[in-house]
């Protein structure tokens, strides 16, 4: 059955990889599944048609048969899940994997996403200047256990798994802020991450996709 | 197996439900599993035995054998996943409550814990007054989606499901702001999750819990 996937008719971030496509065409990488892409654009994706696939008018959305998700946690969790590379046979280590995927939606990515706001949404606010460091601090709030956790491991529970997809994913949009830096064992899993060859291709398609040009790998 | 859960010594709201712990009492309630609950300081939370099983030094952890799982929608999905009662037999349909567990964790709530930050630890701050409406409006972009896709169901996706439980524990955040009243059909759905007989009996336990009385039902 083909697998049906949306992305940004053009993303914001003009193909840094940012899009939260992104880490749906890692997994589907990881798991030598192909796939479509169908662009939305920003007005098309507020309308009734795609607030059907996905009520909160945004992207991605997974289509697969009769079958449509949308959340990227939940596509990645799915494709992890019917395919073999992203999730161990183990139940206690795939439970653990699972615990991560979580963590980074849950844990981790919400101070980034409210340090995202007040550089998005905020920048010309009054109070900016001085509010930033607060944020940054309940970024620094996460990241120092979770470097702790990690150590000099490769990844954080044994082998890579869908846990650490989405983990370093989180962490990616940390990159351009310099605190991803401050953790040297964090920013060397991130770009383990980036080496892997699945992210590699999912890093060019969605390049290829955002500017036009077809990958020249 | 024993199952054992941990949860504040004494939770900061008192015993109003908001600690993460309810959830997972509440999927244990839903699906009859019995459980033991082991109190922890919020000293001892930040010490290496309690980090050993939560990274982020925060509460609820599940242990059950040889399993030890922390991050709250990890263990609801883990419970959801072993128990009848949280999860359709449908393939698609569990793969959409899934979804709802995701959009929870990860749509529904950054902004409303956004929303608790402005309110908790920056109160103080200059800006306070004059932010904290934009904030409020970032919760109303996701609430009015939500209302929109509920209408007028009982629940997100058919039969009541871990995504529903997800959705009322996290929508149950906003109570006290009144920005919930402002979307009647997500408040019936709120209060509907709230008359469920296992969430009486989580909301109970915890109470006692807190209060160190026992319960009275």
């Amino acid at each position: 059955m083909t697998i049906t996937i949306t992305a940004f008719e053009r993303s914001p971030d003009g193909g840094k990889g940012l899009a939260r496509d992104t880490r749906v065409r890692w997994a589907l990488e990881e798991v030598g599944q192909p796939y479509e892409v169908r662009p939305v654009s920003f007005r098309a994706m507020k309308e009734p048609a795609h607030r059907a696939l996905h009520p909160f008018g945004s992207i991605p959305t997974y289509e697969e048969g009769d079958l449509t998700l949308f959340e990227t946690g939940a596509i990645v969790f799915h494709i992890a899940e019917r395919h073999a590379g992203l999730l161990s046979d183990d139940a206690n280590a795939r439970a653990r994997a699972v615990t991560w995927m979580f963590a980074a939606l849950n844990t981790v990515e919400p101070p980034i996403l409210e340090l995202a706001n007040a550089k998005l949404l905020e920048s010309d606010k009054p109070w900016n200047k001085e509010r930033l460091p607060l944020v940054e601090n309940r970024v620094r709030d996460r990241l120092k256990p979770l470097s702790a956790h990690l150590g000099d491991a490769d990844w954080l529970d044994g082998a890579f798994s869908a846990g650490d997809l989405m983990t370093v994913s989180v962490l990616l949009r940390l990159k351009s802020s310099g605190i991803l830096d401050e953790y040297p064992n964090l920013a060397a899993y991130v770009a383990r991450g980036e080496a892997r060859p699945a992210y590699e291709r999912a890093f060019a398609a969605q390049l290829a996709f955002n500017t036009g040009k077809p990958p020249t790998g």
